[in-house]
């Protein structure tokens, strides 16, 4: 889907679909009558219930996971924000190709398919403490870039990103949207330092002065704080909604590219669940902000969609439960007694 | 192994084999040269590190994993403290027999092999109001038949339980060993209401009254809490010790059973980690109490060693890292610049 100016594509955003009540409410029924004490599943329960409702089918499925990784690379990596050099972005990109990163290893056991899409690495976005990262039409084209990235068939979509100095990135964008600054949104990342963290709180802060205008605009934001990929998973997650498949999402810096939708539409996350709370500063704080519980707490800080793919594990065993177990009246086994 | 009285059985508590500390530092050296910074994937490399450190082998495996359910019946129940009658524990297990249990389902995905051992079901443990749960030898006896049920050649034991009513008498074993009453202990279990909370509370300050002069002696206050399929529990995590074979132990029946093997020697749970916070009151406060922290806190609260099998897959996916990824040189990713 092409969108032809910020104000075209937060009509997108506000003009979602719902989820289906029905093919919730279908799961909820029968796992009253499933051989456990009801609600003892959990979150698992929940999770089922989840993917019905925004797949519209009951019982939902996981044959078609896709964990899909957008990579990109920051301009403001010249102000000495992350501790490895804005190569690797690249660099790891070849690693995923090759399958020797940990999301190789996790969308194996987690049974996905894994696809990498790199967003023009060879052409960084602008270092946002001197310029807007992103023109309107840079970002627009990285959104659109996300959105066709989900196959209409997939039954869940796990997002991921790969950037050296995203953090930063993220980070701004918390602030815009969340309030605070620096101190309160950076981050060791892929693990600066003191000096660094200093360095990269101070950055913070120069970029919400530099772009004071536009704070109150969550797409504008996004556009000027960049990256790429963080504008490509903004977009997967609307194309998503739209295509009625529910989405899991990785750590900070996905949570804040997802954010923006949030501020727009107070609903437009309720496909989208956190994978998990990482170990990256501001992380639980931002999904507090946006009242979301990760559904893994395994301080893990490392990106790539390794959270996502993990927690696909727990959905997986959920849905097991669901689809497998016995009801009371096919087990024999006395239904609850005192109330 | 036989255990005469329960001081030998105390002295063969306190007499444990070390971890492998070479094992433990082999994974994290090769973990420290993985592309991914520093310890990003959290408590994934720990765990492996974990494994490792309590198989004495570097790689550790996961090859054979067992989970192990033990069922047993309470007098207790008489007093009207669990929401459903004591002849579900029999229907559970042959529901699990059946493959219709959620136990079923979660071992299947996590590649688990399932062993259910039921416990003299026809012979509920006496009332522990009313007199000790279990006599000595009852209890050393229940103790034998959890230890011998762990295989040597086990990579991993997952251990869970049954029995309706054994909320109450894991209350009374965490009374006993941490202080605090049944406001503290009792929790809603399979889902008793207020009043049948109010009972249960009443139940477990009327047992500490009753049996005030063991309190003090953990191994005396589980056999006369009760019940079997916490005796076997303990017997299991021992035998795996000494057999050096880690444990994933589920929620807070298991929790409980285990607990008096900590009070006996501060290190014995070592090769032992907690799958799961239950929703079950009070098991976070045990865990605080035993000074571990859960890999998963999904509102949980069944039983059956669900927690545990769904942990399974968070170690599978730690291992799967350990062992597929690529290192920096490798892979020819750039290492950390900045320091």
């Amino acid at each position: 889907m092409k969108f032809a100016s910020l104000a075209e594509l937060a009509a997108a955003c506000c003009d979602l679909p719902a989820g289906d009540a029905a093919a919730a409410a279908a799961v909820a029924a029968r796992d009253a009558n499933l051989t456990k004490p009801a609600g003892s599943l959990g979150r698992l329960e929940e999770a089922v219930a989840w993917l019905a409702r925004w797949q519209g089918r009951n019982p939902p499925r996981l044959d078609r996971v896709d964990v899909l990784v957008f990579a990109g690379n920051h301009g403001v990596t010249a102000q000495g924000v992350s501790a490895y050099p804005a190569a690797v972005t690249a660099q790891m990109v070849a690693n995923f190709a090759a399958g020797g990163a940990a999301i190789n290893q996790l969308a194996r056991i987690a049974a996905a398919g894994l696809s990498v899409l790199p967003l023009s690495l060879d052409r960084p976005t602008a270092d946002l403490t001197v310029a807007s990262a992103m023109s309107e039409q840079e970002f627009l084209a990285a959104v659109e870039i996300g959105f066709e990235a989900v196959r209409p068939e997939a039954d869940l979509v796990c997002l991921g990103e790969m950037g050296i100095g995203n953090t930063t990135a993220a980070g701004a964008i918390a602030a815009a949207l969340f309030g605070g600054g620096g101190e309160r949104w950076a981050g060791r990342g892929t693990g600066v330092d003191d000096t660094g963290l200093a360095r990269k709180r101070a950055v913070i802060d120069r970029t919400l002065a530099r772009h004071a205008a536009l704070l109150a605009d969550p797409l504008a934001a996004a556009a000027a704080f960049g990256g790429r990929e963080l504008a490509a998973i903004l977009g997967a997650t609307l194309a998503a909604r739209r295509g009625r498949i529910p989405v899991l999402f990785d750590g900070f810096v996905c949570t804040a590219a997802v954010a923006p939708l949030a501020k727009l539409h107070p609903g437009a996350l309720h496909h989208a669940m956190a994978a998990h709370v990482s170990a990256e500063a501001g992380h639980r704080l931002l999904l507090e902000g946006l009242g979301l519980r990760p559904l893994l707490d395994l301080d893990m800080r490392l990106g790539e969609g390794s959270g996502a793919a993990v927690a696909v594990l727990l959905l997986r065993a959920a849905l097991a439960c669901h689809l497998g177990m016995a009801t009371f009246a096919q087990a024999g086994v006395a239904e609850k007694s005192l109330d």
